[in-house]
């Protein structure tokens, strides 16, 4: 493992649930980033037990007024002084908006001190995922209005239809979709993390999805591939898209979402700062329209992201298949459904802590292609 | 760094307070011991902005019902199968009752099934430091109800005075502190964190300390060479105690005791796995009697864990002058003295992230003594 760190000195306030066992927002989240070498700031959302895919939980939700009150904290004795931000889970259209006037007011600070670029938001609007909503109706017009103030946004393709309203079918729909959260929403970056139309041979029926998004169960089956879909807008608010195809894993993960968006913060950072020294005093380190959509910063972040990704998941699957085995053995006899489902997702939490090498030095396999 | 890791799978609870900024409880703990490759689960006692030394904090309080739901979450889902259990700040005595009950019943649990050394508990007795108490007056007696729970504790010298009614002058009172946490409240392992009597010549006048716990902001002078004291108790519950002489940093630092904390879990874990194999399913890894004071495991753990320290605290010292003269520079000649208590206090935050060689294999210089 290299010891260097891929970033320089970077201050990040992550935003998002925590859970006492096991991995999925912050919990995943605060530690990918530290273990690259961010300073993080974790303001939860949640303190759970677990994640909500074991289907029983406990713990409680922190209010819009205490996400308030936390920046507050913050802000009194200049602890505010973040390069980038990274929003996951928020509970409620109420605690959204807190959130949404946290990133809004440390943008203008940026502003207002002209140093654009000197801050940069990720903001990940979990809110369904399979056509399924779970979070309240008044979340989705929360999210989108707040899009106006994110740098990049990291929707599955659910999502994605819920912010652009433009349902996705195909490849035409599907870049109908990034167009209007280019150009009606001012978002410079977008990558979509999970994509079924089939970006291989446009117009086929799409494949049923393998969710990367966290809290959420799902037992869709899996295709053989997936793909990410990703682009920055030129100046004239155009896309320039790119896809990752990368081989789907047959089992489902929570928590692979918010890993996605914390590695996606950290290999962004580098790549903006191993391009020319401007882009990264550019507002929302847009790169020129010269710039070609397989060479964007946000490609090359995009395929590290997803080499570690699924270097992390094959070691889970790995692990995970010596458990079920266990498992099954000492419970597969008695029927119990419910003890069973409790096992298999305590396996199925993702293998990070003992597989580090993965995080900071990925074997990049799968390239971005021009769309 | 090597990529090998300390210890094999280890699951952790740990107790402790949450800061949304900065590096101390659960927010230094948690990332010390997942980047040695610990699984470990986050049970945070609150979420405040920033730790108290700051001398300003927004932020909640977790009650000791929430702290016992989160557990009952835990366990519903059988995610209560934990190898060690750190504690560290607990605000109140019903919630120190919380927690010691968790950690009572987990030790029922591995003697149930008998599986003694199955669990382990580290705790951290968080009180006060120099002389002062910092947290309500029933928390003293709380403390002492859990101590024969406890595997191994970690106080200060004035905790260590609180909990065995010895004022600790000189290294007879000294030795008799330890007597009684061995004697009387039956703890197998006692490590003091901060030692003012000078160990090296007995019965001069104690200089003044410099703390190693969190949660306390302190001007006091330091010494040149401060000391840890260990003991593991024998089969007749006599101390076999050892000193680490280190030298002081002049400087104070927050979350040192939780990193402490964190370090001695896991290297405590690491010296009982290569120690005789039946060490690990001995009740409290409690060491055969033949065993002297510096080849316990407890000493091997803590100089590694001062080793560790050391180097943290030295690249926590140099970044931190930097920072200091900057500020300086910027408000020195405004007399805001808030304003620079607020900026040097963010300059002395523990720079872990960036240094995880010095977790993983630091450069053990001090060794330990017998007493």
């Amino acid at each position: 493992m290299s010891t260097d760190l891929p970033v320089p000195e970077t201050r990040v306030l992550a935003v998002a649930s925590h859970v006492v066992s096991g991995y999925v927002g912050n919990k995943i989240a605060v530690f990918t980033m530290q273990s690259l070498g961010c300073d993080v700031a974790a303001l939860n959302t949640v303190q759970f037990s677990n994640h909500t895919g074991y289907r029983q939980v406990k713990g409680t939700k922190v209010s819009a007024q205490e996400i308030t009150d936390l920046y507050d904290g913050l802000k009194q004795s200049y602890l505010d002084d973040f390069d980038m931000m990274l929003s996951g889970y928020i509970p409620g259209a109420e605690a959204v908006q807190a959130v949404g006037r946290i990133a809004a007011e440390l943008k203008e600070k940026a502003s207002a001190r002209n140093a654009p670029g000197s801050f940069f938001w990720v903001l990940d609007p979990v809110m369904g995922d399979n056509g399924k909503l779970y979070v309240a109706q008044d979340v989705v017009p929360a999210y989108k209005s707040l899009l106006p103030h994110a740098d990049l946004i990291l929707p599955n393709q659910f999502e994605a239809e819920l912010l652009s309203d433009v349902k996705i079918t195909d490849m035409a729909s599907l870049t109908r979709a990034i167009e209007v959260i280019h150009d009606t929403y001012r978002v410079p970056h977008i990558v979509l993390t999970s994509v079924s139309v089939d970006t291989a041979t446009p117009s086929s029926t799409p494949p049923p999805l393998n969710s990367s998004t966290s809290h959420k169960d799902s037992d869709a089956k899996t295709p053989a591939t997936l793909s990410v879909i990703g682009s920055t807008m030129t100046s004239h608010r155009r896309p320039r898209a790119f896809k990752i195809r990368f081989p789907a894993i047959d089992a489902y993960f929570s928590g692979t979402g918010d890993m996605f968006g914390a590695l996606m913060v950290v290999r962004m950072r580098e790549a903006v700062t191993s391009a020319a020294k401007s882009l990264g005093e550019t507002e929302s380190w847009l790169s020129p329209d010269d710039v070609d959509a397989i060479d964007l910063p946000l490609a090359k972040a995009a395929e590290k992201v997803l080499a570690s990704m699924h270097e992390v998941l094959d070691a889970t699957c790995s692990s995970m298949q010596v458990e079920v085995e266990k498992i099954e053995t000492q419970f597969g006899g008695s029927k119990d459904d419910t003890r069973m489902h409790l096992a298999r997702s305590k396996a199925a939490e993702l293998k990070l802590v003992r597989h580090l090498g993965s995080l900071r030095d990925p074997n990049v396999e799968f390239k971005a292609q021009r769309m």
